[in-house]
């Protein structure tokens, strides 16, 4: 009998997790990788931190590298493009150096992932303008740092990799400003938060403009000239226009596969309404335990959901049990971290929410190196139940593993009170007798029973 | 009609939260406290980092002042010992300067925790020989030191304190031996962890005998001598006896309490067998959710029982929902944590426990300073059900607030798979796209499998 043949579209993260783990549970299975470019397995979320001079090479920011991944028995095309998808006859058309050729499967998961969305801007396509979403972006970039020496960058777009390269881009020596459309910078956190961000970011040289919106790119000598809705003009010797991304759709249109604003529709086990299709990662929905059905590439859901569709690929049987919506970004010092809902969002779905935020510290005051942790806390009025975190601190102040403790809560449903009984570690260097999550939720109690 | 009284024994810990939490519940109370030395609300946990220099001054160890306390109207009766409770007239009698009194109460929480568990070893009563439990030991200590400059210490007892000690007294400049009678320091933690602790212990110059137990010490010209069971003897200049504590037993016994192993037995809401008498801290016993009713005398539990009881005395309703074991410690550059059951410990239960060790990074390599993470995963091999984590790894590698993932996923009676699941946070400078604890569990699902 001929080996079962399991394709994979895709060589970022959704894509890889779906090989490994469908050789890892078949070993037996024939399991072959399409890739577009030559980017097998980065992490293009460390790409701020390499274009920041951080991390000394690009081939550094591999996860993996092609050997080890073939070292496996796993079969990678590079610089592979698929075009379509015919599902009845199970064969995958592909693109390689200009030949076009079949390649058919058993089971294939499509793990094709986003593209920035870039507004359709006069000038976006000027020499010097730059979104970033993959490697390739990731290089052209550098390259044209290394080669043009820029002084003046505007970034459009105030969310996590907006501010990483503001940081990144602030490294490298030049002066940056973050224009950004919305009242706030990081819209997936609280106005307060947003607001002393700003002040972190200002007081790092980033200049930032909130509520404005950028109506055009044009040459200006060497340089280029940016006018905002107001009329304001910036110059500029280089722009990025990171405003977030949508899913590619090309493969799941011929495929025939139901798409939800543009991505693609799974169930909790990655399947798609084909059969022998499955999909993960940044091109497809994303369950949140909250919210419902919704778009939210990341990193790691999207490890997470090529894991599941590699597992049920090679005939295992496993579920994706969704997000809370954690996320964390580090801005020069420091760290911030969201989990669940905030405020704004709760209500939007119908919650009662009260948000309490306490400023505490990481750990004991006497011990050295104690530093401010400012904790929000959302909470249903009626239920109690946990809505949401957000956390801001230094870098060091385990901020992130922070959010962590509460994105486990979310995810099995806690109430604010609940988190009172966690019994977690104390020694003073890293914490206090009560975490200082514990002292955010007694805040939280204490306004809730003030509002009674 | 009359203030109703609370009355508290105790100015540790339990007593202190008893008391801001019976005032916190109902203002209208009249809390009073009754504190056997002048060392209300201290952090005693801190001691060693006191005594070892990092701390300036033992001033600084307090959690709060007595004016805080005072300031929220709580009767603060220093140096006052509490004698006997005589539950039926509901009267506890009590000695100050010499003087007994008699103080009524109609509700009283008693938290006089527990003393230093010193064995009755010839020469344990020499100068220079110490017992670390309480503040007036702490000052005693300093001021030994700051007198007589000792050069070399023994410390009998690896366990926390025995360690955090070996760590402080180096820092003082001392050359430093550790003695225990177990066969590895640290037995909260598996042999494996326990053996890579006692090297970095040596690397910092510390001497470490494990399976020695010392017979007695004597005087030797201007210091001491220890004798081992070998035969051996060691040199010192001041000893530290640190080998476990017992609780404080004279009042339960005059009130008439239950006790279990010398531990006052309460309930889930810290509720004794006598009516208005509750208990709580390192006096009385706890409810360890997978070990059942247990003496785990810790900070973090003497706070939270500590406030049930406070809550409960003023009228409240609280429940106290036991621990999982979680404890962590620094000592000199590293942090062990660990949460539920090590390998032997779940084997002496009835579990039939798996334990992998995995080593990871606390992220991502490429990012500077990542550093190694040793994490040991125990789950059952039945059940899959996550029985308890062990985590090592450098300061600032966010060892401790990994442990409580675990620690929370432990509670919730979580299977080793369901970790997975989580939605935890990730940029490249804080973790990876599964967090190391992830890829623990991903390590214990693949030594699971082939097992099978």
């Amino acid at each position: 009998m001929a080996q079962t043949r399991v394709v994979v579209v895709g060589g970022s993260d959704a894509g890889v997790m779906a090989a490994l783990w469908a050789k890892a549970t078949d070993s037996s299975l024939h399991v072959e990788m399409v890739v577009k470019d030559q980017w097998v397995n980065y992490s293009v979320c460390g790409a701020p931190m390499f274009l920041g001079g951080e991390v000394p090479s690009v081939e550094k920011l591999a996860h993996r590298s092609l050997s080890d991944i073939e070292a496996l028995g796993i079969h990678v095309h590079l610089n592979t493009e698929a075009l379509a998808v015919d599902g009845n006859s199970q064969v995958l058309h592909v693109v390689h150096q200009g030949v076009e050729r079949f390649v058919p499967f058993d089971r294939l998961v499509i793990a094709q992932g986003a593209q920035a969305a870039v507004p359709p801007l006069p000038g976006r396509d000027l020499p010097g303008v730059f979104s970033l979403h993959d490697m390739e972006d990731t290089v052209r970039i550098d390259r044209f740092i290394a080669q043009y020496q820029p002084q003046r960058a505007v970034i459009v777009g105030a969310g996590y990799i907006g501010l990483e390269m503001a940081d990144a881009l602030t490294h490298r020596h030049m002066t940056v400003t973050v224009v950004e459309r919305l009242p706030q910078v990081l819209p997936t956190v609280d106005r307060e938060f947003a607001h002393r961000l700003a002040g972190h970011l200002g007081a790092h040289g980033v200049h930032v403009m909130t509520d404005t919106t950028i109506e055009r790119i044009e040459r200006a000598g060497q340089g280029l000239v940016l006018t905002c809705h107001t009329g304001e003009r910036l110059d500029a010797d280089m722009v990025m226009i990171v405003v977030g991304v949508r899913p590619h759709a090309s493969l799941a249109q011929s495929a025939g596969l139901h798409v939800h604003q543009g991505a693609v529709v799974v169930d909790e086990r990655m399947a798609t309404n084909r059969a022998h299709i499955w999909a993960a990662g940044d091109g497809v929905i994303t369950q949140h335990q909250l919210l419902g059905t919704t778009y939210l590439p990341l990193g790691t859901t999207a490890h997470k959901q090529g894991r599941i569709a590699g597992i049920n690929a090679a005939g295992g049987q496993a579920v994706f049990r969704g997000v809370v919506g954690t996320q964390v970004v580090k801005i020069f010092d420091w760290v911030v971290g969201r989990t669940g809902l905030k405020e704004e969002e709760a209500r939007k779905v119908g919650f009662t929410p009260l948000t309490v935020e306490s400023e505490l510290t990481d750990h004991k005051v006497y011990y050295p190196g104690a530093s401010p942790l400012w904790i929000r806390l959302t909470g249903d009025q009626h239920t109690r139940r946990l809505l949401g975190a957000q956390i801001m601190g230094q870098y060091g102040a385990e901020v992130a593993k922070r959010i962590d403790l509460f994105a486990i809560g979310l995810m099995q449903g806690a109430l604010v009170d609940d988190v009172n009984d966690w019994d977690l570690s104390y020694t003073p260097p890293v914490s206090s007798p009560f975490d200082p999550v514990q002292m955010a939720a007694q805040a939280w109690q204490a306004a809730w029973k003030t509002q009674q």
